[in-house]
C-alpha cells in the first residue's frame, strides 16, 4: 500500500467538526456586519501580477504565490535570459498572474473597476481566503482567511465609531472579553515633529511599539541605534510614559503638541471619536495607546488594534484609516476606513478557552434505524415528516446490525433516534430514544408532529 | 489617468447585488444538505502536483493551474534540460502545487488520509471554487465554484434516492421546475455486452449521448466511424430507440439482456430506485434515460443528470455511483455516490427566469438621515434600538444635503428612512418614511420598538 496522500505544508483541510465551529465564527461575523448595513463582494483568487506587485514592499513580493502561464511558458524568453538563472527576472516572464495577498489590495482594484456602479459611500465586507508563501508555523498558515470590513468614499468619525461598534457586538457575540487599543498617525506625526524628527516617523513608532515587548530600556536603545539624537529620545519620554485615562492622556497631548496642525488635527479626531464611545453602550475597554503602530505607511488616521483579555496571542483584529488607498490604481481622494477580522486567531481564542464546548452539532438530529427492505417505507415518511418540520434527520442506509447503527448515532452525537420495525409498523407508530439520558418513548405516527416539536425543536 | 485595472480573463468579481443572488443558492443548497444530515468539510486551494496529476486525463492535466515553487525555481534544473524548452518536463521541475481541478480528487484524498478520524457512512458536502485553465467562453469560466454532496462507504440504494430526494428539494425551493435523467453504467454494459462489443463500451455510449443533438443517422454513422460494425449497429437500434415509461423500458431491456449478469443487476439497481421514487412525492419527473452516459469511465452504477425544463443550457446538477473513488490512492473498496450542483448555471437560469426579482435586499432596512453633530447622539441611539431588534440599520455618516442623503437610499434600495432633528429630538419623536409608497409618519421614540416589529419585521 503506498504512503498515505498529504497536502502541501502550510495549509489545512477542514473537518466537519471544524467547520461548525469556524460556520459559528463567519456567521457571527457576517450577521453582524449585516446589522450594520455592509454587503458583501468576493474578488478572484488569482489577480494580474501588475495589480500585486509593489503593493506589500520587496518582503511582499517574494511572498506571492505566482502562477505559472499556461502553455509553452518559455516561449518569450531567449537562451541567454534563460541561461542567466535570476529567479526575481525570469519569475515575472513564466507568470502574469498570482494568488491574492491580502484583501485590501484586491479591493482597492475593484473599486477603481468598478467605481461608475458603486453607491458611495460604499460599505463592504469580503470574507475569502489569502495566499502567502511565508515559513510555516504555529499558527501562521499559507492559506487562510481574512475578514475585512470597510467603508470608502466618507470622511466622517462616525465610520471608525461604526467600526468599533462592530468589534464590541462581534466579541461580545462570541463571548470572547477583549481590550481595543486607538491611535492616530497624525499624533505621532505631531510626535515626530515636536522632537525634531519629522522624516524619522516610521523608525520611532517601530521601536515604541515594541515596549510592551523589550521595556523602555531596549526601546531607547533602539531608538538611538536607528540615529534618533539623544535630545530627540529624552523629548520622546514623556510620549511614551503618558500615564492616565484617555482623556487626560488628551489634554497632556495638547499642551505638549501645541504648535503641530497635524498634531492638533490628531487630537480632535480623537477627541470627537472618544466622546461617542464615552456616550455608547460598549462591552469592551477601549484605550488611546500611543505604542500603537501597526503597518504604519498605510495608515493616515485612526489606527485600531484588538487583543483578547483572557490569551495571549496577538491581535484578534485590527485596521485604521487609510486616505489613498485607490490612487496607486489612479484614483485619487478617496478616503476610506476598515478592520480586519482574524479567524485563525479567534479560533484558537475561542478553542482555548473552551467557548466551543456548548456548540449544537450540526449533524442530524434524528437516526431512524434501517430494519431492512420491508421497512424502509415506513421509514422514508417518518423522515418526510421529520424534514418537513425542518428536523435534521436520515436513515441509516444499510440494514447492519442495530449495534453498528447505533454506534453510528453515538459518534456522529446524533440525540435522538427513531426504531420503526415490525411491531410500530403494525400500530403506526413509532420509538424514539433519547441517546442522552436513555429514555424511550412509544407515539403514533400522527402525534410525531407535535411530539418532535415540543421535545426536540426546543432543544436543538 | 492610468488605464483601469483589470482581473485574468475567466475570472470574475462579484458585486453585492450578485452576492446577494449567489448567497441565496448557497444559502438553499446548505440548508438542505444538512436537513438530509450531511456536514461540510473544506480543502485547500493548493494540492501536491502528485495529487492531481493523471485524474483528469491528458488533457485535464494541462489545465491545471500551477504554482511556480517559491525561492530558487531553477536550483534542480540543469542547463541541458534548460535548453531543451519541454514545457510539460520542465513545469513538473518549477512547480510542485497546483490549484484544485475539482472536488471529487480532493475529497478522495481527505477521505484516505483522514480514513482513521472520519465515521462511516460519510456523509459531507464541500461547496469550494475550482480552477481550469481552458478557453474562457460564454458561461465557462476559469474560477468557479462547485457544490458536492457525497455518501461513501455505503452501497445502498437508498443513498440514490437520498441524491434525487435532495434534487428535487433545492430546485423546488429555487423554483427551477426540473426533469432528473437516471441511467445505470452496469446497463450500459450490458448493452455493449449484447450487441459483441464489450470492450468498446465508451465509444457506443459517447455516441449514443449525442442522439438529442445530432440525431439518430449521425449517431449511427459516428458508430460505424469508430469501427462498431453493421450488425452491432443493427443490435443497438432497439436500445436507442427504447420507448414507454420506466417501467416499459426495464421490463424490455430484461428480455433483451436476459443472458448479461452485469446488465441484470443493473436493470435490478433501477427497479429498487425507481420504486422508492414511485412512492414518493416529487415534485420533478425522473426518467430512465439509456442515452445518457457522463464521464462514463468514472461512475460504475447509476447516472444522474438534472436539466431544467424552462431554460435549455445543459446540465445544471449530475452525479452518480463509483465504486472506486479512494483506489487511486491507495484505499480499495469504497463504494460512494454524489452529485454535484452548478452554482453557475443555476445562477444563469434563474436570472433568465426572472427567479431574482422578489429578492429582499441584503442592505440596510432603515436609513436614519444625518442632520449634522448637535442631533449624532439622537440618531445613535436609534440605531442602538433598530439593531437591538435585528433590523439591518445605518445612519449616514457625512451632514450633506439631505437630498442627497436620500438618493443615497433609493439607489441601495432601503425601504424606510428615519428623520429626526432638532424638532424630532425636542419632543422624543421620529418621523419615519415609506421610501416606496411615500407615506410619512410621526412616532413617539418609546413606541419605536412596537412600530418597528410590527411594520417593518413584517415585511422584511
Amino acid at each position: 500500500m503506498p504512503s498515505r496522500p498529504s497536502i502541501p505544508k502550510g495549509t489545512r483541510d477542514f473537518s466537519t467538526d471544524e467547520m461548525l465551529k469556524r460556520d459559528l465564527i463567519f456567521d457571527t461575523i457576517k450577521q453582524v456586519f449585516k446589522l450594520y448595513g455592509y454587503q458583501p463582494i468576493e474578488t478572484p483568487a488569482m489577480e494580474n501580477l501588475t495589480t500585486l506587485l509593489g503593493k506589500y514592499g520587496e518582503e511582499g513580493d517574494k511572498l506571492l504565490f505566482r502562477i505559472l502561464n499556461s502553455g509553452d511558458f518559455l516561449a518569450g524568453i531567449d537562451n541567454e535570459d534563460l541561461l542567466k538563472r535570476e529567479p526575481s527576472k525570469l519569475s515575472s516572464q513564466l507568470s502574469e498572474k498570482g494568488l491574492r495577498y491580502d484583501l485590501t489590495v484586491p479591493f482597492a482594484r475593484y473599486v477603481v473597476q468598478h467605481r461608475d456602479e458603486i453607491v458611495f459611500p460604499f460599505k463592504r465586507y469580503q470574507i475569502q481566503p489569502v495566499w502567502r508563501a511565508d515559513r510555516p508555523q504555529k499558527g501562521r498558515y499559507r492559506e487562510f482567511f481574512q475578514c475585512d470590513v470597510d467603508v470608502i468614499g466618507s470622511d466622517s468619525l462616525l465610520n471608525e465609531y461604526e467600526l468599533i461598534e462592530i468589534i464590541d457586538d462581534i466579541f461580545e457575540r462570541l463571548k470572547i472579553a477583549t481590550v481595543i487599543r486607538i491611535n492616530n498617525r497624525k499624533i505621532l506625526s505631531g510626535i515626530a515633529c515636536f522632537i525634531g524628527e519629522p522624516d524619522r516617523i516610521t523608525d520611532i513608532t517601530v521601536a515604541i511599539d515594541k515596549l510592551e515587548k523589550i521595556g523602555i530600556q531596549a526601546v531607547n536603545e533602539e531608538l538611538r541605534d536607528k540615529g534618533i539624537s539623544e535630545e530627540g529620545v529624552k523629548k520622546l519620554q514623556p510620549f511614551i510614559q503618558l500615564k492616565g485615562d484617555t482623556w487626560n492622556k488628551l489634554s497632556k497631548l495638547e499642551e505638549m503638541l501645541v504648535q503641530s496642525e497635524t498634531g492638533k488635527r490628531g487630537i480632535n479626531e480623537m477627541r470627537e471619536l472618544f466622546t461617542y464611545i464615552k456616550n455608547s453602550q460598549l462591552n469592551c475597554r477601549v484605550d488611546l495607546d500611543l505604542t500603537l503602530a501597526r503597518g504604519l505607511n498605510y495608515y493616515t488616521g485612526a489606527i485600531i488594534e484588538v487583543r483578547s483579555k483572557d490569551v495571549n496571542i496577538g491581535s484578534i483584529c485590527g485596521g485604521g484609516r487609510y486616505d489613498n488607498l485607490t490612487g496607486v490604481f489612479g484614483l485619487e481622494g478617496v478616503s476610506g476606513v476598515g478592520v480586519s477580522f482574524g479567524a485563525d486567531r479567534i479560533y484558537d481564542v475561542m478553542n482555548q478557552l473552551a467557548l466551543f464546548d456548548n456548540i449544537t452539532s450540526a449533524s442530524s438530529e434524528v437516526l431512524v434505524l434501517n430494519f431492512g427492505d420491508a421497512e424502509t417505507k415506513y421509514a422514508l415518511k417518518i423522515l418526510g415528516i421529520l424534514r418537513k418540520l425542518g428536523i435534521k434527520a436520515e436513515l441509516y442506509p444499510d440494514p447492519v446490525k442495530l449495534k453498528k447503527q447505533m454506534s453510528y448515532a453515538d459518534a456522529k452525537k446524533i440525540p435522538y433516534i427513531i426504531i420503526a420495525g415490525e411491531e410500530e409498523i403494525k400500530t403506526e407508530e413509532v420509538t424514539i430514544k433519547n441517546m442522552s439520558s436513555g429514555e424511550q418513548k412509544k407515539i403514533s405516527l400522527k402525534d410525531l408532529n407535535s411530539y418532535i416539536l415540543s421535545e426536540i425543536k426546543v432543544k436543538g
